[in-house]
Order: C-alpha cells, then sequence, then structure tokens
C-alpha cells in the first residue's frame, strides 16, 4: 500500500445528511421513502443535494436527462475520480439504496477540501437519474444515457404508466441541463451501496469488495393447457397448465444448483386461470430469472431452462410459450480496484468479502468508459426495496471511510501504480 | 330383466323444453346460462318449469328451502319413485347441468301418464334449490335440507356476497313454501345428469352408470418464507415459498398416481407474494383437492399430502400453515340401483360404463334416506360450467329413455325382485 492517508470522515455529518434526505417523500410510520424518479419528491430531493453540492463549491452540471455531476474545481480539464449513486427509490422503498453512495461522496469531498489535502485529480460526485426504473424503464437509464448506450431523444420518449413522457417531466422539475450525452469518461468510478442482500451479515463482514454484477436472463413462460373439473378429469386425461408450471419451478431450482457457482434461478411470479380450487389450470404464466457472474454459465442455464421447458410441456400435452423480458451479459469490475477496494478495507481493520452484486447498478454502466468499483455495506436480513431496509449507522460510516481512501488513492495515481496491480 | 317396459320418450318435445328453459337467463352470443339461485332469472325458470309440471296435472308441492316436488296424483301417501335435479346455474353455465335431470324427468312422467301405464307407486319429480351453491355455499344445500342434513334456520341464515340472506330471497321470488324440511323420503331416487367429464366420450360408451360420488377433500396450505431479493440472494440462504408451493404441487400429482385407482388430485389455486419477477416469493397460497371414491384412500392421500407439504417445508425452511375448506365421504349409490340402470341401458342397446361421479350432486345427498343412483351422458370435450358445454341429442334422449324404463321398473316392484338383486 502507498502511504497515502485520506482524513476521517465526518460519521455524525453523513448520517444527519441521509435522515435530511429521508425526510423527503418519507413513507409514513416507517423509515422509508418513495420518491420515484421525476416526481415532485424527487425534485425536492434533488434540489436539497444539489444546495449541499454548492454550498461546497463544487461545480454543478446537469446533463440532457438530469445526471447531476458535481466536481471540484481544478485548473484544467483533467478527468475526475468520479463516485456517486442515485436518488431515486422505487414506491416503497428504503433511505439507503443508492442515497448513501451519493452522500458519503459528497461527505469525502468535504472532508477532503477541509483538509487540505492535494491530489493529482479532481473528485467528483454524481447522482444518475431514474437508477430503480420503478417509473421509467429500463432501469439505470441515467446511467445508461451517460455512457452512450442509449439515446438523449430514446430517453426522452419513455414514458410512465401513466402516458407521461421522461423528457416533459425533466423540464418540468428543472432538471433538464444543457450539458451533453455521453458525458465524459471519468479516469475511474468507485460506487457504495448497501448489499441489498444477506451475504455479507451471514458471513460477518463489514466491507464488500464488489467483483462485478451478474448477468441477467429474465424470460416470461405462458403455459397453455386445458381448463378441466378437478373431480371428473383422471389424470391421464389432464393438460395441466399449472402443473407444468411447477415442475419447471422445481427445476428451475435444480438447475441452478446443478450449475453451482455464482448461478442463482428465480421462479418469482406464478399465476393460473382460472385459479379455483377444484378447476385444473388451463392456463399458467410465470417468469425465471436467471443470473450469473459468467456469460458461458449464464447461456447454459439458458439452454437448460428451455430443455425443461420443452420435456414438461411435451409430457403433459401442453403448448408453452415463451417472452424475453431483460438480458444482460455479466460485467466484471477493474481487478486494480476491486483489489484497492480489498487492501483500502484491510488497512482500516476490516477484512473484505469479496463477492459479485446480483442487484443492478449505476457503476456496471460507468464500467463500460472507466476503470470501476464497488464497495458493499450490509443490509439487516438482506432486505432492500422495502422501508424496513437497515445497515448499521457504524456500517455506514465504515463504508464511508474505505471510499474517503479509496478515491483518494485513485485521484493520487494509484492505477499508475505497479504495488496496487494484481 | 322382467318384462315391464316403458313407453319410448318424446325426444322432441324434450329438446324444446331444453331450448325453451335455456332460453331463460341465456347468455348473449353462447348457448350457456345465468341463473344463479334465487335471483329473478331463477324464478323466471322456476315458474316455467312449474307450469309445465301443473299442465301434467301434478300434485306440486314447495317446501321451506324453495325445493319443488311434482308428484303424479295417487290415492295414498304411497312413497314415490323420484326423480330430478336442479335448475339453478353457475355464473357462466352451460344449459344441460341439472336441467337435464328435471326436464327428462317431466318427460318420463308425461310419457307414462299419456300411456296409461299402470305402476305400483307413484312418480315424482323434483328440482332442489341452489345445487351449485354458486350464490348461497355450500352446494347441494336444497337436497341436503331435504335429507335432514342441515336446519331450515341455517339455510335461510345464509348469505350471499352482497349480505342478502337466502331465507329473504326465497321469499322474494315467491319460492319460501309451506311443505315442512326434512322431506319425506322417496321409495327410491334416480338423477340423469351430463357426466361433466370426459370419460364416457373418451371410451365411447353413450349410457355411464354410475356408481357414488367421490369423496372430496379440499385444504387450502400459507406457505410463510422469506421474500428476498432475486439477485442479491445465494440459494442456501433462500427460504423461497413459491418454490414449497410448486414442490407440493409436483408431488401431490405422484402421489395420485402412487395410489392410483380413481385417486385424482390437484393444485387448481396458487397465488404468490410478492409475484414479482425479481424477487423470491415470501408467501405462497395454493390449495389442493384431494378426490377418491374409497375412504380409506382418500384418508391415506391425506396423510401422504401432510408429511410431503412438512418435509418441503423443513427442506426450505418455511412455515405452513393450513386450513380445511371443505370434506366429503364417499357415498356409494345401491348396488340394485347401479345394476338396474346398466342393465336396462344393455336392453335398450347401450353398453353402460360404471364409473364413480367426480362432481357432487343431489343424488349423494337422497342417498342418506332412499336406494339411489345416476345416469350419466357424455360431456363433449369434459367441458362443463362452461357456456361451451355439450351433449348431443342423441345422448340426451338416449339417457331420458334410459331414466323412463328404470323409474318404471323401480315403480314396478324391482328394488323387491330378487332377480334384479346382485
Amino acid at each position: 500500500m502507498p502511504a497515502t492517508s485520506a482524513p476521517r470522515v465526518d460519521g455524525e455529518r453523513l448520517l444527519r445528511r441521509l435522515d435530511e434526505l429521508a425526510a423527503v417523500g418519507a413513507i409514513e410510520g416507517t423509515r422509508g421513502c418513495r420518491r420515484l424518479a421525476l416526481t415532485d419528491e424527487d425534485r425536492a430531493g434533488r434540489d436539497l443535494v444539489v444546495t449541499w453540492m454548492r454550498d461546497l463549491g463544487l461545480e454543478v452540471s446537469v446533463d440532457a436527462v438530469g445526471n447531476v455531476v458535481a466536481r471540484q474545481r481544478w485548473p484544467d480539464a483533467t478527468a475526475p475520480v468520479l463516485t456517486g449513486s442515485h436518488i431515486d427509490t422505487v414506491a416503497t422503498g428504503g433511505r439507503y439504496d443508492g442515497n448513501l453512495g451519493v452522500l458519503a461522496g459528497l461527505e469525502v469531498v468535504e472532508t477532503v477540501l477541509a483538509s487540505g489535502l492535494e491530489l493529482d485529480r479532481p473528485l467528483a460526485v454524481a447522482f444518475f437519474t431514474d437508477e430503480e426504473g420503478a417509473r421509467f424503464p429500463p432501469d439505470m437509464l441515467g446511467s445508461l444515457v451517460y455512457v452512450g448506450g442509449m439515446t438523449v431523444e430514446q430517453a426522452h420518449a419513455v414514458t410512465d404508466r401513466d402516458g407521461l413522457r421522461l423528457g416533459d417531466e425533466l423540464d418540468r422539475i428543472g432538471y433538464l441541463g444543457p450539458a451533453p450525452c455521453p458525458g465524459p469518461a471519468p479516469h475511474a468510478f468507485v460506487e457504495l451501496h448497501i448489499e441489498q442482500g444477506p451475504v455479507l451479515e451471514t458471513r460477518g463482514h463489514r466491507i464488500g469488495a464488489v467483483t462485478g454484477v451478474q448477468g441477467i436472463s429474465w424470460t416470461e413462460f405462458t403455459v397453455t393447457g386445458q381448463s378441466n373439473h378437478a373431480g371428473t378429469t383422471p389424470l391421464d386425461m389432464r393438460h395441466d397448465a399449472g402443473l407444468v408450471a411447477a415442475r419447471v419451478a422445481v427445476a428451475v431450482r435444480e438447475l441452478a444448483r446443478q450449475l453451482g457457482g455464482a448461478q442463482v434461478a428465480t421462479v418469482g411470479r406464478l399465476d393460473l386461470h382460472p385459479d379455483l380450487v377444484n378447476v385444473v389450470a388451463g392456463r399458467a404464466t410465470f417468469t425465471v430469472d436467471l443470473r450469473n457472474t459468467d456469460e458461458a454459465v449464464l447461456a447454459e442455464a439458458e439452454r437448460r431452462l428451455a430443455d425443461v421447458v420443452a420435456a414438461e410441456a411435451a409430457a403433459e400435452g401442453v403448448e408453452v410459450s415463451s417472452r424475453p423480458l431483460a438480458r444482460f451479459a455479466p460485467v466484471d469490475f477493474d481487478r486494480r480496484i476491486v483489489d484497492l477496494v480489498a487492501a483500502v478495507a484491510a488497512s482500516q481493520g476490516h477484512e473484505a468479502l469479496r463477492l459479485p452484486s446480483g442487484a443492478g447498478h449505476d457503476a456496471q454502466m460507468l464500467a463500460r468508459v472507466c476503470p470501476t468499483g464497488m464497495i458493499f455495506v450490509p443490509s439487516r436480513g438482506g432486505i432492500s426495496h422495502n422501508p424496513a431496509e437497515h445497515t448499521d449507522p457504524d456500517d455506514l460510516v465504515a463504508g464511508a471511510q474505505v471510499l474517503a481512501e479509496t478515491l483518494v488513492r485513485l485521484a493520487s495515481g494509484a492505477l499508475d501504480d505497479p504495488e496496487v496491480r494484481p
């Protein structure tokens, strides 16, 4: 490890800002938040965070899809070390998902500025528009546009359930900015986020050095059998759509277990029709969510799933149609940054767990244009996208301190230092 | 076979009456009917059938739950040979379910009266209230009260979804009659009904000699696991309520197959919560419908089901609660009447298939108080409780002719004749 060391972040100030932001769109009677992208609540949250950014004297830019980047003032156009995340939430969200990464980034910048520490590069902190995709699909829309994966025109044309256009809503809330998209590539990007899963807590780690983001394959299947009387139809005359769905659901777990490693597989939605106690289901609709960090294995999982579905359909004499809902290849984070996060955590007394992210994050988009990594802190009980989402204050502050040191090192030539290379 | 022979029924007249009754509450654009019990449509259907009964000079009585019995006039109180069924339908019902048994009974009585045939006992034809139970649970309510299985007070207190009382609705439509319940036990009861299943059609029989009614066991299970992120939750940390429901659904079919014989088993309802593609289901509610003609095997199926549920719940680390929804023991029809139906069918050139009924019928209630049997005719594609329900006219008339001969023989001392005993 090089000797460079970041000053200590102000944990109290970070927690206070998390509380203040969580008060915007707070869900009464819970600790949760509802700040769907580009609503009045999102605007109020944005205004609060932008005020804090400006109070620190940062150069704030808003781009054509409302991404906000606050950059340490610098004499030239040197690419910054960027951190950040998002501040929009799902309809019944928690207070840390996204928000932690933005406000911890702000805290690191404030701490570094106050300390007078001299860096080789500026720091910058961003929040990206509509990461959740809960109002305007797809998720991670803002960071996708930032890296050039979607045009501004495409993004503006996306509509919510009420038919409102994203572009119009951006304009309405005052966040249709002048900065161009795609945005400038940072020197590096590191995002602090809650894990949203149970692994760190269960394995007793305070810090996760995130190795990448799982690839995702979502498929919806519709099984068409024959609706029949449950009492009068002998077993061998049935074409039970519900049974086929159930058999596939059981096979999906088995398939994931056989593939092993990071492979997960879930049947989370399953609807029968007519869904009556005494009627053999004539139709079943269900989804399969497959994820893996390894693209080849993910593709193998998809093949095995297709085989299972075909075999079970034939055995019961039903028809099955399928519809792809989403498909993303896995993302590997920059190995140097993963190692740096682990080394920084160790220097602060935390043995980091290396783990992939099962959820999508803005970092996976930024990984297309610059060396990228993520830091995870534990989610109690693995609960997320829920007002009950919780991370212990000590873990929040510990994550911010690891972020501070990581950013400082990246802004001090860490990526050019052979010592931190694997 | 004794020599007594019934005259030929008038098939055209039977089909015409079926059409006329089907026009009451007809579902536009279909051949189906909607005459839920004690609605205005049911009243109109009842009025039409009662008019036909009176036109034949029958003695019509209406009892305290609206069951209507039309009896051939007779010099004394000799117990009649009773036939009949119901004329209420489910919300999207067919035109023959129930109605066939009532109108074929009427046709037999008219034919016998017109022929001047002398019988030892009077014939009678009934329609029982609310057989479907689609508006007022339970199903077969009218015949249950007729045989003393439920009091008039209990029946009157039953409410529909809008909170309307059965007693008030009976009064409103003018069918709160003076005849007492339980009603007088007939000498014998025979019901003609469509099969509502595919067995006769598939095996190529026109007439079924029904051996009894399957016992029914309905249970609702609620699985409580843990709702988790489908991407971030490793397989070995999951408590997937949906997977447990699916495993039980698969095991239920296997259990039925292993028990063999008449055992059927169905998971017709299955609801996940939150039912989202990327969330491991935290809760699953599903029903299991078990049916068998053999009480001991049905009880064994229940035990095996309970074992499977407990084992699957333990394996996945979830809690399961269960709630019995219905439990009826199997009913065996009178062996002499089953044999009589088969013999009559054979004498008319039909090889009857002996089969149990998978659905419930008024006959299973009457079986508590008198020798009882049923005659089935085929349902095309096994479809029932559906406007697409269909039985070929030739089959309808053939069933009525078998009913005629069966009733005539029962009213001519068949049950006292050692020749027809098994």
